[in-house]
């Protein structure tokens, strides 16, 4: 609930998870008010996962504006303990935490492998804070330097973007209540107690070993429990689908019911230098949200073409493709086989049939000391990696990448 | 999450609210699985708000769930204490308290005063069961009954659609878990356990009169902190003029951007006499949900039409009207001064800045016991009304209903 | 737990229910070290009320840490606001918060019929302070102040004994978690954030009406479901009658088994005035907790005493005396019919049965705002009572005081 | 709370973590009034983890009666699913797991390490149960075969004692509410659910594998956070030291403040066939809780010999010794070098020093498979052990033991 109070200094928001969140500087209160920011209620935080977990609705609005709550306690413990952080700095890691994610748009796995191919949403963040700290003079100028991870203070981006930032913690725990997989809860508070800075890295004091264990085996299991749950990951894979097939369909100048902005993006080859070039089609893709997609897909359950009518139906009315997962390739004559059904079935051609039967692979390891490693800070004053510092093998164990392949089918074939 | 076992007997959802929601009976599974009720995944619980609570995005879909999951509970409790419930009753009552909402569509209130008008969620429902019972061949012949109160066993009715149902149990607790609003929490475990039948009577053991009390004042807390909060008000009030006035440019022949089902909608005159001639309707009504409203909600913010497209962007970038409340009607002299503002502001008609002005009133008493009783059954037999049992004035002032007239106009006006 | 951090400045204790408490300064951290308050470890916040809620064995230590750690945030939520608060002010606010209940002895109610008649732990309380002062150089003399409210500024002490005072939200909020009594669950975080300061008045800003309304209900709630729990006030009286039994026993001279510290109590007559003149009589008293009483009760079982055997068989192996409650005063014929009975089961004389039928009256009101008020400020300046800021009446009605008359007597009588 | 209902049949408890406890049977109502089992109310279940933990006081009485709740949970999914169990085995494993901890004397751990050596906890179970049997006219016969693991169906015997029991299921679950060590929370309902009966094995569904190591990874950490906490241990091991010191006191004669149960197995020499000869034992040792240990451990910091009473003081004031933890044995030279210390500084013999410096190991596994299996039933009927079920090494990590050292010493010396 944004809610002023007599003095106007202090808002606050409801949140199911901290009670109340608080917005600490007038800035992050025009941030949040501005229409970049406020699309971002319009864009599910866990995309297709509610197919799986009903309740898994919240937003990156609400995410972001969690992320920043916890980015304020990481301030007030750190500074507690003495590390200098200045007011400019904080409110720049405050900001930074704030829009980490804005360049997110709809869905953006699937618009990514599909409508928009090669524009990550990380460029697009970077694109649409330029274009926000033009419009705020300059005030987003040390948040801007912290994300990009150009300000001398490493630490700060560390809070913003590592092994331990407040995104995570944010979004394990967000992710975890919302759908209801108690299993992800983390203990932030009891992390964030136990950060500290030494030589400009952000480290957990030795205390916090068992709750950065307990944080690791979390992060996985949500993994596999929600972010690639079978299911979730047979619905995203089937959005994927529909959204190139209606791009083809664009394509060869197919009639297709779309909002003008979701219209542009799908008639138009857009890359990351259309982005630079034409300012304006940052605000055009500021326009989008799930529910252009959502309300497109829903209509073309009734298109000609019967492939992305077929495809369409099987979304709305979630008669999903069965999945399934293994370690190794899947052999190129069983996936064939599944082809002639749908050919069969359906009385397709085989490039037709082709959006039915998917086959892809996906990987994950819970921690990886390669590119980022949890530093824990004994009281002697030694550094060691969490998989040194921990007294046994799992988490070492944790950070070998896991590799699963998949097939997805109908499941009448 | 739907998770079938081995067995293919045991079906579970996750819910954040119950941990798990089992499905107890196979006609159960297929009414979920039928798309009118995975329609009800794409309509919010609480229409606009998460306006002013960013987590209150979860869907009637899930309080359904939710209801059911409740409605297990109270029949085995009530069972225990030798209450009698065939099994076909116990299916009945079930099947009644999962559809009991199915005939809404998105931001019903504000569709059924301008698209629809005239036409009820619970007439709407009892169509869409009549539907679901021929496609069903008759097995929900008994739920039926007891939604419709014509079933000879009446407390099963009360348990569907009552003071103390499982639908306000149920969606108390949601609302409040999902909008982080924890004064709205009630002690639904302890009320279910404290349920009886006296005399064909739902009734609460006399040792569940504080919990009855902290329900009652949940309830009404819960409608001036969320359902009823003024920034809501204002919010609904805001859709309202918007979709009038997108009716009153339709029938002039204006084009609106929409999908085919909400065009229908907009471009059509429809009564509850047109359900009943022409069947089709309520398949076309069944495509509607909130992705629909939305999305041209967005799409308007470009229209030609200055009225409209200023009142959607008002909503979709959250300008949202300024509202005040008081106990008395407001002066008529102040409500022109307002209009006279908008006039002069935004150089429109008077007629047209009659959608920028809006003023009603709303009422809420938190416990009505003239249509509908709590009894509480004393150990000696007695049986008393709530406000006779409790021990305090405050139950019988909160039967006193709370009416407060509210304008709204907007913030630079 | 206590945990000191590299730098020795961050100490952190444990809480089920707001995660952890951090120590804020190092004199709190002494004082709680010293045994004065350690003693409070062995003492049960909620006495009797384990035998009705096997979890309610919190002590008045985490109470008092609790009520500690919600002063700091009240502090903090003042300051935002522009609340002048110097430090010394802070520290002594929290100091006074801590020690508050530091006079209780074990079991306060009962002692305070039986064994120290007279002498009450709000005076204790104070004596114990004063011999901290001594023994801290004076470091506690604010604190003292504000206590005693001798402090200028009055809204110090009404955070620390008023109606919204952080006692009573951490006592509603502790009790209810772990008693399992949902229902006295309070926004406790909510109504701090709404607090401010008008005219050195502790007042609660509008938007927080709801919340205080609640928190009235809840108390109530408490009373009867909790504190004055019909089986809790059973236990209780049957504890302050074994107790007087012991004293009578103990003034006739015979031996009862006790701790020395008990014994003092138990063969002496200690009146306030002793307290005053022997200052080693503290020290005594700060050597009794539940422990001892306990303990007694146990062997005391075994007493040669016929009636003392009794009543602490039943003590110890719950077999409670019954009780019934009703509004009016029991006609005395009613009580002596039951006295005739234990009379004639137990063979024992008038005297001695008066031990097993006790009758006396209980009163709650849930809010006195003629002793305290609650004030809500209006953003236009105004100040009202919460029973006028309310649209109901039902607030009002909860500021009459409900009076209840009791008896009980053995199961078997 | 225990609350009978109209019809007498339906009692049921407050239980903060379950919400309701509802007591199934008559004879489980039967056996919570025994004195043998309300004496559970009076012994912790977490011994000395509340000189760290301050909330965690809850007893053995309620770890019983959530237990026995989760078995209520476990029976209904396992006939849901089609297993067969009769009546009378489900009460037989309902009453086993009820009374399973029913031979814990206060303190268990240090209790058998000085006064009662060579007796456990599981014998004396043994024996209260078959004295209930007795008592009970032979109704917990089932219910001892399925405890001792002589009943034909073995599933029944593993709900009780095994890798997935009740047992743990409750304990960690409480353990870690009371403690407020949110990491040890496991999702006992899912892992419930999950469960179901090959080849008369207990096995968990293939779904259920992330929860099943989330399990394995919050026991250990509840057993390096909680159990085996180093504060915890230093705390445990002085109250071992303590009544080792008053039993060798005992021996020379010398008296000693105790309840006289507590005196005779002070001053008594008491094996397992003392027990089984002389049945008043075993009342004797009922009469025994926590508050004879503690009570004597107060009154003892004033007792004439000075290593008694320093050792009962620093118990008392908390004043507990350093530990230091280590995976290789402490240097002996180390070890001497403190008892040294210790000599001199309190001035006492190497004997008496002794006392002072505490030298131990302590071990844990997470999961130990050759001991029991977890088994994982995957849809094809295949079996496998968790640890090669789980796709990763980590859960294989966990079942190797770990082992430390620590040594234990005053701090001023």
């Amino acid at each position: 609930m944004m809610a002023k109070n007599q003095t106007n200094k202090l808002k606050i928001f409801n949140d199911p998870i901290y009670g109340f969140i608080t917005v600490p500087y007038p800035i992050i209160h025009d941030l949040i008010e501005h229409p970049y920011f406020q699309r971002l209620r319009r864009i599910k935080q866990v995309g297709m996962s509610h197919m799986v977990y009903p309740g898994a609705l919240h937003t990156r609005f609400h995410h972001a504006m969690g992320a920043m709550h916890l980015m304020t306690e990481a301030i007030e413990v750190l500074r507690f303990k003495g590390v200098k952080i200045s007011d400019e700095e904080a409110k720049g890691v405050t900001i930074a935490i704030l829009l980490h994610d804005i360049g997110h748009g709809p869905f953006s796995h699937a618009l990514e492998h599909s409508i928009v191919s090669g524009v990550h949403h990380e460029d697009l963040s970077s694109l649409f804070m330029q274009r926000l700290n033009e419009k705020f003079k300059g005030q987003l100028t040390t948040a801007i330097r912290i994300f990009n991870n150009t300000y001398p203070k490493k630490f700060l981006h560390q809070l913003v973007s590592g092994q331990l930032d407040m995104d995570r913690m944010d979004y394990l725990n967000r992710d975890s209540f919302y759908s209801g997989v108690s299993e992800g809860v983390i203990s932030y508070d009891r992390i964030i107690k136990m950060l500290n800075v030494h030589k400009d890295q952000l480290v957990v004091e030795d205390k916090g070993i068992y709750s950065i264990e307990k944080f690791i085996v979390a992060r996985r299991l949500m993994y596999w429990q929600v972010y690639l749950h079978k299911t979730v990951l047979s619905a995203e894979n089937l959005l994927v689908n529909i959204l190139s097939r209606a791009k083809e369909l664009a394509n060869k100048g197919e009639e297709l019911f779309a909002t003008p902005a979701f219209k542009y993006f799908l008639y138009n080859k857009i890359s990351k230098k259309d982005f630079d070039k034409n300012p304006a089609l940052l605000d055009l893709f500021a326009q989008l949200d799930d529910y252009d997609i959502h309300t497109s897909v829903k209509v073309w359950m009734n298109h000609s073409d019967k492939v992305l009518a077929r495809l369409c139906t099987n979304m709305v009315e979630r008669k999903l493709f069965k999945i399934e997962l293994q370690s190794e390739n899947f052999k190129e004559n069983y996936v064939y086989k599944k082809l002639k059904a749908v050919m069969h079935n359906y009385k397709i051609s085989e490039k037709e049939a082709a959006y039915f039967v998917i086959t892809d692979k996906i990987s994950n390891n819970a921690y990886n000391p390669e590119k980022d490693k949890i530093n824990i800070l004994f009281k002697n004053g030694n550094l060691k990696d969490i998989t040194e510092a921990s007294d046994q093998l799992n988490i070492r164990a944790l950070s070998t990448p896991v590799q699963k392949h998949f097939i997805c089918y109908p499941k009448d074939c």
